[in-house]
């Protein structure tokens, strides 16, 4: 079959790349605005062609991984140019403005919106993996809109990545990935900007981080591009978020100023209890 | 020789361990306020023997791996017990208030403020491990006060125990440490905390969480009484430190809600500059 892969960064690359492996005689054709991405994923085999924007209509599958607001800007342009039996599939992290943009599109049943679970703080095709998907949720939104056959297919593409598949409303999606992702990704930023402030010209300080502060501080790393159009456009969720950990944070911090050792272990035994939560985390 | 360990917690439990690799004559002498962790350690050989807290001048070294409020009230108490061959080694995460409290202690030459930074988010003498030091760093503070061939001596020791000694002024230490290491633990647990309140009874929401999240609320696990004297112990550097992050996190906000995506990505990527700071830790 054909395919083509929007976005030549991580999700892209790693969705080319696994493809490609479960029907090596796939051909997947592949764009980018970056030229060092198109070489790059060219010379790696990552992509197999270059794919022409406007001869998409040969295609059973078009995966869009770019940042959310440029799918937002292109998914009715590209969902004009297909054939009856394509199936676009975005892969963005954010999923209600996107599902509003295509609604009432003639085309809509050749849509599926889909965020999958598998980021990491790399980036770019160099990033990308095979692997990446394996035994990670794929959140799909609103599949009632889609084409019940051509979703089908997709589920056993799904199933073939070796995914788990959850179904979610958009408006829900947003609402909770703020929580679960999008604050986690802000929280460790700005802990990366307030020690990189602090500790401006004095390196070896950072002899005296152990591999806690490493961690909490890993998504400092991770895309600019992709994080900056995430938070704009999940921006009514993300604040709210953002205000209620602000709150919180001002609320220990009275705590620890009044010297109560007591409500801040008690506080923090409750907090404690993410340990189960988390062993259930996939 | 004789080694007393002062609580059998993570820290504790693993010198315990690596000492008696290091020199398997040893006799270690235990003592945990806690029944089941001293019931824990002897059964597991974490140690050989309960230490009799007035019976400790026939000791070479004693290890106090308490609560840093604790060592700040145990201190002078065990200093007056001592041999004038006994070094008492407090390896607490806060060095001020510690070093203050002995300065003028008659003892002061047989005590060395010490900060392994080895931490993880487990607890207890079955998170002990004998490996936990090895290449970590070894913060001293104001070695000079201590007896030099008492010093020799233990530098020898923290040698075999694969670490790396930094030296450095308490009131510093205490500074810089609230910024890459209890910063980070809050920002963690309050992560944790306004996750946990918003997805009240919906366990199933933390599917949509991937292993960034996992990641940055790793540290929420850790232990609520050690973490809770740090935090007051340190409360003037930890304020400062939140006051900033607070303050980062609301321009952040800010851009957020203006839909900046220009700035918003300029920032991070400024950011992202803690990429080449990271891999300078050890």
């Amino acid at each position: 079959m054909n395919v083509g892969v929007i976005g030549l960064g991580l999700i892209g690359g790693s969705t080319a790349l696994k493809i490609k492996e479960i029907d090596t005689n796939t051909v997947i054709y592949g764009l980018d605005n970056d030229m060092d991405s198109m070489s790059y994923s060219l010379s790696k085999g990552i992509i197999d062609k270059k794919l022409d924007i406007n001869s998409i209509d040969n295609l059973k599958y078009i995966f869009i991984a770019i940042p959310v607001d440029a799918i937002k800007n292109e998914i009715e342009s590209i969902l004009n140019k297909i054939s009856n039996n394509t199936l676009v599939v975005d892969l963005g992290s954010t999923k209600y403005e996107i599902c509003k943009k295509v609604v009432d599109h003639t085309n809509r049943k050749n849509f599926l919106a889909a965020h999958p679970i598998a980021g990491t703080e790399f980036s770019g095709p160099s990033a990308a993996t095979k692997n990446l998907f394996d035994n990670k949720v794929l959140i799909l939104c609103e599949t009632e809109k889609t084409d019940q056959d051509l979703l089908s297919d997709a589920l056993k593409i799904f199933d073939l990545m070796n995914m788990n598949i959850i179904n979610m409303d958009s408006i829900e999606h947003d609402k909770h990935i703020a929580y679960v992702s999008h604050l986690s990704h802000i929280s460790s930023f700005m802990l990366g900007k307030t020690v990189m402030n602090k500790e401006e010209d004095q390196d070896t300080i950072y002899d005296m981080a152990g591999s806690g502060f490493e961690s909490t501080v890993r998504l400092a790393k991770s895309s600019p591009e992709t994080w900056a159009s995430i938070f704009v456009e999940n921006k009514n969720n993300i604040v709210e978020s953002l205000n209620e950990y602000i709150s919180n944070i001002n609320n220990f911090k009275i705590l620890i100023e009044n010297g109560d050792k007591e409500k801040l272990s008690a506080e923090m035994k409750k907090i404690n209890g993410i340990k189960e939560i988390l062993n259930g985390i996939k």
